[in-house]
């Protein structure tokens, strides 16, 4: 039997021999939805980078690349648009390259690089992830990109619907899958709701992205799966 | 309002500013469970240390403290007894000194070090514990002393049983606090049966310490609270 675990938070990854498993980066808000979305709706690649200057410093090569970046809520100055999922519609992504910054989540990658196969989960595409996975036989590792380092609720109650989708398929599951899959019970009924009982929602409205939330947590919008080759990540199916 | 954070594993220790909290170390199977009985049964002081030749070293200082060290569930040889909170009975620890080798307990305790006060929870003294936790009016930290770095679940529901005591007095939850609060909400109408049914159960047997662990899911059995002074854990109250 394979291996289904959870790597709460990518500060957890060293604990892992990553080259041993297909990992699945989670950002739920919202850097995999916004990817994901993107793939879908025809993006040629997605680049994902950590600062707001690496992205000029493609646009300087390649400058066809649309650049995506934001701070504080706003587009940074000099960019094509921001992280929202409603900047990757079909009619400004289709056949185009997007540098993307983002935080959690390209941290999650980086250091998730050295794995089999590294691919981009979200509520969007999670039964089309389910499905690959289960073909692959091999272990698998659920990276929440988490909160600056530290667990974040958003990102393992997606890990929590992973797992309760591949557990009939007889993987072993570690502790963290297990509180993950419990927690997916607790709230899969209204998973926006649950998020928004917590005092942890707090932090998703000071970001002020209310209208991204509600997009990002709509399950099996899509099918397209984000896969990383070198530094891109493209479509895998 | 105060915090109440949880820390999931020492391995994210760092994100926090330890010097801020109330530090409450939890390492349920075994360390922590047997220092709280160890305490309440009259041990003078209880120095948890890494490694068996620390414990050594102690001893040749100071020749009647007494020696606990188990590696692969045996008690070391040249040791007075191994880590099992049976060993931790009035007539063998009243007015002792015992040096304990223990890995996660001690790890846990050593990346806390620089807390307001660090403190000892187990379910054998949970209510006592948080009784004390709620008269500090203090920002409190949970830190699960995990498995090996990463998460477990037996820790995690400890701090979800505190977070339940502690929450009408109306402390902010992180989102680490609110997943223990609701894993503990389904596990504990048995909390034994909780962590038998998950396959994390057979590292637990692979210990064959199954009478240890029933022993140190017993909630409320001792009053006594250890809290590190220097390197030595002594009664608090």
């Amino acid at each position: 039997m394979n291996n289904l675990n959870v790597c709460l938070t990518p500060a957890l990854i060293p604990l892992f021999d990553v080259e041993n498993y297909i990992v699945v980066v989670i950002d739920i808000f919202r850097a995999t939805s916004s990817i994901s979305y993107g793939i879908e709706n025809g993006a040629e690649a997605i680049i994902p980078v950590s600062e707001v200057e690496e992205c000029f410093a493609y646009q300087d090569k390649f400058t066809h690349y649309l650049l995506a970046a934001e701070r504080n809520g706003e587009v940074v100055a000099g960019f094509d648009f921001g992280n929202s999922p409603f900047s990757y519609t079909r009619e400004k992504v289709s056949d185009k390259t997007i540098v993307l910054t983002t935080t959690n989540g390209t941290h999650a990658l980086q250091r998730s690089i050295k794995a089999k196969k590294v691919i981009i989960g979200s509520f969007l595409n999670l039964t089309s992830v389910c499905n690959w996975l289960k073909d692959q036989q091999e272990d698998i590792l659920l990276v929440c990109a988490g909160w600056k380092n530290n667990f974040n609720l958003e990102d393992t109650l997606f890990a929590g619907a992973v797992v309760d989708q591949l557990k009939p398929a007889g993987f072993v599951l570690d502790d963290a899958a297990i509180a993950a899959y419990d927690l997916f019970q607790i709230g899969k009924g209204d998973i926006s709701a649950y998020l928004k009982k917590t005092s942890h929602s707090e932090r998703l409205k000071a970001l002020g992205i209310e209208a991204d939330i509600e997009f990002c947590l709509q399950t099996d919008l899509t099918t397209a799966i984000p896969i990383l080759k070198g530094e891109k990540l493209i479509k895998l199916l």
